[in-house]
């Protein structure tokens, strides 16, 4: 791989998507080269079919490891089709959630266990792992007060049909996650004004990028 | 589990379908008791709509891990709504494919090998294994000359897309399947004509439940 793999990670209500959305154009400008950026499932025709079997407010019946493993054939075919080609091609690649969601929603939250997440998500990736991990780190109750304020904004889906416990637990994943990666995760208070926070981004990818 | 758990396998062609057609009423009639007979997505709203996923002739982008992950999604969600309640109330289950035909399958004649497939259906599974499976073995010419034979009354798949490599590749897996799991999977000649293949099955089916 000649490119570089970005994520950015974060319970919902971390303000992931206004992030990216503003340190895009200025990293693009400052590294003076096009970022190719997306999340799951990222144009992928099947990938998109697989998203919307997933959040189906019908779907109530779906079992957790059911959920766990359509989220790693969404993963695996997104990677496939956009991210290994764009990689390949030496491009910078910033994608919004990776693994790191799937371990800390259905293998802490849901309760299924770090191990057996990491392990179907090991065959989805063949290991493919990001070089660098943004993860925004905000508390539930905040998180969920930004929710439920743009709620009229976004689509409700039926991950939203959960309470703050949940959230809780999705924060605590993924603070054991940066424990076990200090190296690849660098955790960014994201109880912060916006602007703060696409700053704090900003300085770490840019440091980042003078290091390589 | 109250219930007993009975698989049949076999490569396409290999007279499964007619087999358990036959089968079922005969074994109802000696055992004085109904069968649940099932196969994926075995009428599971989320199964049904998976398995339309994979089977879909315009998905030729579908990744090979891709499609294994999705295989397993579906045989969860058949196994939660479907077989598990069944066993757990003591019921018989005749289930029509489970794990060994994506061992043979994506395992074997895709190239995934065999662990990694293991590994994500343990994870579908929670190690739920059938007391016992039949598996009919047929040659893979045998086998395609009567897929072909039946072609106007099957739905033209994307699976069917395969030759005769692919084909002797799934024997192949499935024999050495049978060489690994001496106790619980039993071959029978399926190169034979359907009504001794039929008669073979009923007869091993009666001995193992003689033997509880």
């Amino acid at each position: 791989m000649k490119g570089i793999f970005i994520t950015i990670e974060g319970p919902d209500g971390s303000g992931k998507t206004s992030v990216i959305k503003s340190l895009l154009p200025r990293l693009e400008k400052e590294l003076a080269q096009k970022i190719v950026a997306t999340r799951e499932p990222g144009g992928s025709a099947i990938a998109e079919k697989i998203r919307e079997l997933i959040l189906d407010p019908d779907h109530v019946e779906m079992d957790v490891r059911t959920e766990a493993l359509l989220y790693a054939a969404a993963r695996r075919q997104h990677l496939v089709e956009k991210i290994i080609p764009a990689l390949n091609e030496g491009k910078i690649v910033l994608c919004d959630r990776f693994v790191d969601s799937s371990l800390a929603y259905q293998g802490v939250a849901r309760g299924i266990g770090i191990e057996p997440i990491a392990s179907i998500n090991q065959f989805a990736t063949k290991g493919l792992s990001p070089q660098i991990t943004l993860y925004l780190d905000v508390e539930a109750h905040i998180g969920l007060k930004r929710i439920n304020k743009n709620r009229n904004n976004r689509q409700f889906d039926r991950l939203d049909q959960e309470d703050l416990a949940f959230h809780q637990m999705v924060q605590s994943g993924y603070l054991d996650l940066v424990k076990q990666n200090p190296t690849r995760i660098i955790s960014v208070n994201a109880n912060q004004e916006l602007e703060q926070v696409i700053s704090d981004c900003y300085k770490i990818l840019l440091e980042y990028f003078r290091q390589l």
